[in-house]
């Protein structure tokens, strides 16, 4: 039986799984970001963990990275939230270390990559996957592949759209992900109440808007009408069949998903729209699965 | 020796061209558009054109159509600037009349394989091109192909980058190419003019530039902001090596594109700028040459 270890490395926790060619997760392991912060440590923990599992003969280790990486290289350019990693060879140190093939990607891709084999994407040639979060995170399935570049991330979330001067984390302005990052939305609900809020999640302003808080449906308007016009602008590109919505934020699907699709039917142009769905994301341990999926078809394909 | 039957479409000229295996036109011949306006004169002249040419025994059919289609079909759903060409199945019509594989695709993609094989993305996994004409049009060379998807066109001039009510003629608000497309260039500089000015082309808007006028200046000033941070954002998703500047308005190359670098130095990714080259389209009669090409491809995967 083919075994894979896949890494699911967010930047509060860092999931380890091994998972079958069915799909299966075997065994599954958590561990905390902050511990494993250092270059060093992480893959000291990697190699520890590879010898605890050598039972298993694992053929191939797949990597989601949070941040901007050459696929192909398995080299990571930066990882925005973790300080530290800036221009490093993971890909290469990891193959020398672990003696076992090893594969990197972005963690939307991967998060795709499993939609796109298990999920909401499964079967189709066409689609959008969004990680709605802290940021906007994004990938795009093309004749039913994960769409590749030398930089493996399509950033989607730094598509301008706008041309005022809001500026975003990327160091850009008018990014859609300061429209629809939740730390955007938390900033923008507080400015509404005046500061006069406790406030902290995302949860929180989609519950208060399900209570029928004006605040809190505006804050929702505002990020479906900004969320629609971009994926307007994504249809007129990459004519989808779905556009599934993953990442925390996604919770609010029901409150932000009619007003949406109004957005897009008014913007986007009607062939490219015909016969799209907008779906939440199916696969749960997306991102275990969807790396073990990435070793898998690396494997394959060499 | 194989040959291959190129039409460009344009909305002015229909230009039909015999190309050979290394993309040499043997034979052009030029068409007013207002002539075959109509669906069944189009056919007719298509069809007497291909037997007046029977002596080159043609392999197969390359159109460029300006508009809305389904590739694989060749079906076309609508023509902008065509009335009466609404939900046409052209491409099977076209195959039982001239008895030729017939393959059907928007226009920028044509140009995109053009530049593709002999021009300015020669060798290279990853472009994009755009026409800056009266509208934007766009295509994207992905892992050395021309990005595919049902709906042929990647309608990058219907791309938003602005939540501003500025209607586009797609029916949506903001799309870029009511900053870029030489009609809206044109009605803004009439506007900075307060209306005092005969200036009906954007040829002149450009020599107004190069003399220093401050209303032309400013036009270009715009029009390359825009770009740019439209650009940007594409730059985000597809992590160019190049991007092609073809179409009429991109005889203000050198006015346009110091100003759209420094935009796209400061929006986009740095990893993804790394090494992008921005180019003027370098293919003459791309638009026959790659139907041409079209039509060869087509055969030879079929």
């Amino acid at each position: 039986m083919s075994v894979f270890l896949g890494i699911d490395w967010g930047g509060t926790y860092i999931k380890a799984g091994l998972v079958n060619s069915q799909g299966e997760i075997i065994r599954s392991m958590v561990y905390t970001s902050a511990d494993l912060r250092k270059k060093k440590v992480f893959i000291k923990k990697l190699k520890s963990l590879v010898k605890e599992l050598s039972t298993f003969k694992i053929k191939g280790v797949g990597i989601g990275a949070p941040g901007i990486i050459n696929r192909d290289k398995g080299f990571i350019y930066y990882l925005p939230n973790i300080p530290g990693w800036k221009n490093f060879p993971l890909g290469s140190v990891l193959k020398k270390e672990l003696k076992i093939p090893v594969f990197i990607d972005n963690d939307a891709n991967i998060f795709a990559l499993a939609e796109s084999h298990y999920g909401a994407a499964s079967g189709l040639s066409r689609a959008i996957f969004l990680t709605l979060g802290t940021g906007l995170g994004g990938a795009v399935i093309s004749e039913g592949e994960v769409l590749k570049a030398e930089v493996s991330a399509l950033e989607l979330g730094h598509v301008p759209i706008s041309l005022e001067k809001r500026l975003c984390g990327c160091g850009g302005q008018g990014c859609v992900e300061t429209f629809v990052g939740s730390k955007y939305l938390l900033a923008r609900y507080r400015k509404l109440k005046d500061n006069m809020t406790e406030t902290k999640n995302i949860k929180d302003i989609f519950d208060r808007a399900l209570r029928g808080e004006k605040q809190a449906l505006l804050v929702w308007e505002e990020f479906s009408f900004a969320l629609g016009m971009f994926l307007a602008g994504m249809i007129n590109i990459f004519n989808p069949q779905v556009i599934i919505f993953g990442g925390g934020v996604s919770g609010a699907f029901r409150i932000f998903k009619p007003k949406v699709w109004q957005v897009i039917k008014k913007q986007a142009m009607w062939p490219q729209v015909k016969g799209l769905k907008l779906v939440k994301a199916k696969v749960k341990e997306a991102g275990l699965i969807g790396a073990a999926l990435l070793a898998a078809e690396g494997i394959k394909s060499k």
